[in-house]
């Protein structure tokens, strides 16, 4: 590629978070994302090498997030069936330190989590300062497969007068509130919707059905979720609509191809952690006479052996 | 490489798993393992590649234990100080899924943690079926540094007459047992104790302290604690004469030289999961009936549209 060319490229993919995060939320329509925009980018252009590029970058970031121990990194992933996250979460998580983060799916809640408020399962994975945690699923379960299937709520065992028509716009501002708190005390949260079209999930479904080392994954259920398109994506588009904010903002991006899905992600989380400035820590005079002390014991060692 | 030469590598590494495995407990001896020892293998001819191979193949097993959903395994690591535990395991679980696998550090309990059994802290982290649990440190701190200083068991909390001159032995027989249980419902376990010498150490914290990435992690105290060396080294002595068995054996690994550590722990590892021979879940007939009909279903979806 040529210098130019170059440039070009890294001044497009500089500009993909902002590109698809949700800045005004009240205008949100769901039906303006397109689901197989890339940008401009192409694939053979900017597949394999920017996205080590971005998650080399993210490696070096959460050493140092690690070191100064004062933010965590909470990214949220909620899709439809086959729009990526797994793969999406392995891409960016590849490379990097297996020790400084975590990933948690939240799948159908036990009958020990039903016994509690909706937001405790997660309470307890919330990852710790230093460290990236990522949710494959997550509270917004609760307004989204939840409110689609009314029969859900149902089973929850919440008091039934306290369950309102009201229940979706308490769920949004509950969570909206729970995650100022998060974000004022130190926890970054990044929110991805990975939109992938009803087509595009065909086709995978379909291959998934064909490989054998992805067909134990699969449940008829799945296709009859399919039944339910339309109301997934008024749910999303609501979801979006009432909780993207300044303090947990939507990425909104599009799943058709999942090259630019990766890249999108890898390239807005480590800007948003790029935006903390995580230094290793500085020393105080004490410190670092506590450093010199070190080395001079060790020294001392070597010459009586030597 | 040529062929004769890459047969006689391959058989080398092949036998790198039973050759630091304990399997004659009473007969260990520290003192017997070298360090420095790299089994006549040298760093040009297996580094990279040979490391990357074994990583490739447990990155494969993995997706099997996790999808057959039957198995957990458990990884402790047991060392002194810059033995190499965080970098052989992240070398480990490069390129394997991060969903399937968790790493937790064990550091100073915390008071809540201390208002427990010793055990309690570390089976909250257990790895779930399907899924590699790594433990950097673990419930043999008991029988080490607990051991070495006599004031950290002072302060448990235990009741005093619950603590006999027998507490060691008492410690590795309920080790010993909790463990057998653990292999009696499906968890794998395997054990490493990084073996470094202590001139190795030496210039490792003497790089450390060099390096502005990597002092913050460095403290006086480290290396106050090398003189307790000797008693570290009987404590681990031992520990593993006591408590290497055959459903949970223990693997000391030479860790003066970094690239042969990984190598040797990377290889037990996926040797032992090849072992399980997990596989990918197969379908009986009415699964297989539905996966048919899911199929179906999505293919008339997709004339109806065409």
């Amino acid at each position: 590629m040529g210098s130019a060319a170059r440039k070009r490229l890294s001044k497009a993919v500089v500009r993909l978070p902002a590109r698809f995060r949700v800045d005004r939320p009240k205008r949100f329509r769901l039906d303006d994302v397109d689901p197989a925009d890339t940008a401009g980018l192409r694939e053979q252009e900017c597949g394999d090498d920017v996205l080590a590029a971005s998650v080399a970058r993210l490696s070096d970031l959460q050493s140092k997030l690690y070191a100064e121990d004062r933010w965590s990194v909470l990214v949220v992933f909620q899709a439809m069936d086959a729009a990526g996250k797994d793969s999406t979460i392995r891409h960016m998580l590849s490379g990097i330190n297996p020790a400084g983060c975590q990933v948690f799916s939240f799948k159908t809640p036990t009958s020990e989590e039903l016994d509690h408020d909706y937001l405790w399962r997660h309470l307890r994975c919330l990852p710790e300062r230093g460290r990236i945690g990522i949710f494959n699923r997550s509270w917004y379960e609760e307004v989204l497969i939840v409110r689609v299937h009314a029969e859900i709520l149902a089973n929850q065992r919440i008091p039934r007068h306290l369950v309102t028509k009201d229940v979706w716009e308490e769920r949004y501002e509950d969570i909206n509130a729970f995650e100022r708190h998060l974000a004022r005390n130190g926890v970054l949260v990044l929110k991805f919707l990975l939109h992938v079209s009803k087509e595009e999930q065909r086709r995978r479904f379909l291959a998934r059905i064909d490989e054998p080392s992805k067909n134990w994954k699969f449940a008829l259920g799945d296709v009859e979720e399919r039944e339910h398109w339309d109301e997934y994506m008024q749910a999303f588009e609501g979801m979006v609509r009432r909780t993207s904010t300044s303090h947990a903002p939507w990425h909104v991006v599009p799943a058709d191809h999942k090259w630019f899905t990766r890249l999108v992600v890898a390239e807005t989380v480590t800007r948003a952690i790029e935006s903390l400035d995580p230094r290793f820590p500085e020393f105080d005079k004490a410190k670092r006479k506590e450093l010199e002390e070190a080395r001079r014991r060790l020294l001392r060692e070597g010459r009586r052996r030597g």
